[in-house]
């Protein structure tokens, strides 16, 4: 018996279909592999824009806290993966995050407002995700790991939301189009064991 | 009186200039914006690695532990920006590192032992000029996160040296090389107060 969704979380325009559950855990360590390019993607992302935006100092400090966090999660995910037998290395990524790019507006400063909600809508659909997995899970480890992410995930979604807020205002109100066109991107993704399928 | 270095530390060829450290000293602010880019610079470099060669399970743990740490220091370098009043921001960077990769050969495995062996120089430049700022700053707070500095700037060296060595036997002997490429670099930078010039 899997776990019923009833609503979406964390600002999320719809809950993850059904059908992704029982696909992740048939295929679970191309799930887990996925997960750790994916928060290997998290920080990179996260030091990209200190890059970009070197000028706002306001920025710098909480990506890098948060780009190391991620980077421990990925150590985490290696364990892991080790534990499981699965090597770490190259996977076909599922086309989520370009996809979920394509909201992005290339004006300043929407450009940048765009992409902090954007990472903050895949922080919010994987801290859905990983509380699937916990619930769902056999390996009792690796369920405990998931269930310790939630909290961490939730506040990155919060973080995105308040760096993107202290730019625009009105980026709370633009949160919903963006996690609108997530929910789209989600309903046209490939039917991979991924997390972001 | 500056402290007089006598001989090259950590497989460098050459020890630094004396000319360095009173530009340094002079242009401190300009010194320490440097840093921060250069821990930033850093932990990208590993992060890079990580992306470029996935199927180096072996290279992935380490490097990420080491990004972690980069992004650490650049933290508490912009807590030092702070403290005296300078802004994170955009600054014109040294050539060093770019004149550097000069030395990178094209094939693999040659070019990630190279560039292994390039982060591992670098390192043991940044420790050699820690110690320098340590001995000669008045501002005791600086001189002291510099002395804290110095042992995790010559750990990074012998890691990127280990992981070189991991990968190709003959690294400790092509290190010399790269070290001898690095003190031309030197004496060819502009007198800019800048890390690595």
């Amino acid at each position: 018996m899997y776990p019923a969704i009833v609503r979406p979380v964390l600002n999320l325009a719809a809950p993850t279909d059904p059908s992704w559950l029982p696909r992740a855990l048939a295929g679970l360590d191309e799930v887990l592999l996925d997960h750790a390019h994916a928060e290997k993607k998290a920080a990179s992302t996260a030091l990209t824009l200190i890059f970009r935006y070197p000028e706002r100092a306001d920025l710098a400090r909480p990506l890098s806290e948060l780009a190391r966090e991620e980077l421990g999660h990925f150590e985490q995910v290696l364990t892991h993966l080790e534990r499981r037998g699965v090597g770490f290395g190259r996977q076909r990524p599922s086309p989520y995050a370009g996809r979920l790019q394509a909201a992005v507006r290339s004006q300043e400063p929407g450009r940048l407002v765009d992409t902090l909600l954007c990472c903050a809508v895949i922080e919010a659909r994987s801290c859905e995700r990983f509380q699937l997995l916990a619930e769902a899970l056999d390996d009792s480890a690796l369920a405990a790991f998931y269930r310790g992410l939630l909290a961490s995930e939730a506040r990155h979604h919060g973080l995105y939301v308040e760096l993107a807020r202290g730019i625009d205002p009105g980026a709370p109100e633009r949160l919903k189009t963006i996690a609108e066109h997530e929910a789209r991107v989600l309903t046209e993704a490939p039917a991979w064991p991924r997390l972001h399928t």
